[in-house]
């Protein structure tokens, strides 16, 4: 059998799946261009952005994007930092976020990257739910779910605009859809596990598999009975400026 | 362009890497066959055992071999802790390791699994260096290179029977004669870092890259200066034994 993944192809695209040893779990991902070397961060975390230079200018890439998928609570995003350490590059959020950066984005939108011959495109898809601002991007084979859709799991839905209804909504009708062999990367994963797909979470996710109702995952994410997010307080209005003090 | 990646593929293999949440930044391989389902993991972690089955079962996968690249020092193999649970699973390490298992592996061996169609193999070479009984397994395009090679680093050589020569030599005449483009995954990374290539290590590794003489990377092992290992003293003995206390 013939076996190609992940890896620096010269053909393909440049992907690094990257974990925060900080504290938050967050997965960063760094998608690039073999031919122009144009490449995007999705998800910096500001503790890692060393690490995330080091990596990438390993690769000998040059960052173009630095991308949210929401405006997070758990982690101060790492795009100020990237910002101030690498001229031109811009940060990028959903409009519906309300945070600050230098592009916003909508549903349906498309974030290319790459040469001509290899573009590379993220589509992105409005998944609200866990934050009302939530996007997902969509690339190729993989979809990046950031809180929207965990491995077995899924983000709360009890503040910052959050809402079960609308995050049901959101992974039946915007991620559910893709093609069940998708590769699901999510924005955090607590057991150290590193992907899913889509053919997984629909039969697996114990929250919004296909078995279970919308009223039952209603049911569910209201007796969750979560503690209130330890970084919240720093990381909201921090995230809402970029992860920038000023 | 088309990219494919990590995926649970009818024509493939299925693959995923998980990473040590407990404390000793371990990654476990889980190498899957897509007819018959069976299975191997690759340096498992004691405490993960719970998670390591919970994702196998999810997969519909059969564990046949729980494999380790050495006696590891820093962690409790979960060899032993799968094997109470899973009835016929067999553990595996290197002769040279001098520990107990069901069955054992020599330089040039080879671990097969899967349909005759899609026979999945894993070729044993030596690295010792690291410890004197360390081996990487080959598959395809991958290689699992334990502590011999980690991603700008290498294990320590200051015992276990640790040889900086024989690191060297494994690293340059096993590791770095595979194609550049091999994908290199270590039993560890401690900045989050989920993959390399030999094309990097060859490049960019500070102790190992092709610019280092044998000479420097003794000169640089030799000066580390690294603290006593604080599981060694509970993970060496468990390790000798399959990770089981009798
Ligand atoms: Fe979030
Ligand atoms: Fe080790």
């Amino acid at each position: 059998a013939a076996f190609v993944r992940d890896s620096l192809r010269s053909d393909g695209l440049i992907f690094r799946q990257l974990f925060d040893t900080s504290g938050s779990s967050t997965y960063t991902y760094l998608l690039g261009c073999p031919i122009t070397k144009e490449a995007v961060l999705i998800d910096p975390v500001k503790e890692m952005v060393e690490r995330d230079i080091a990596v990438v200018d390993g690769l000998g890439l040059k960052l173009k994007y630095a991308i949210n998928t929401h405006c997070h609570a758990d982690h101060i995003t790492g795009t100020g930092d990237l910002k101030k350490k690498i001229p031109g590059l811009k940060s990028v959020i959903s409009k519906a976020s309300l945070a600050r950066a230098d592009m916003f984005v909508e549903h349906g939108d498309v974030i290319s990257f790459g040469a001509d011959s290899s573009s590379i495109n993220l589509e992105v898809r409005a998944t609200p739910g866990h934050t009302d601002g939530c996007v997902s991007y969509v690339c190729d084979n993989m979809v990046f779910t950031g809180d929207a859709l965990l491995i077995r799991g899924c983000g709360r839905t009890d503040f910052q605009g959050g809402s079960s209804e609308k995050l049901f909504e959101s992974v039946r009708n915007q991620l559910f859809v893709l093609p069940d062999e998708t590769l699901v990367y999510p924005a955090h994963d607590y057991q150290g596990r590193t992907m899913s797909t889509i053919a997984e979470e629909k039969a697996l996710n114990p929250r919004l598999g296909v078995a279970k109702t919308k009223e039952e995952f209603v049911e569910i994410m209201n007796n969750l009975k979560l503690d209130y997010p330890k970084q919240i307080d720093k990381a909201l209005p921090a995230n809402l400026k970029c992860g920038i003090d000023d």
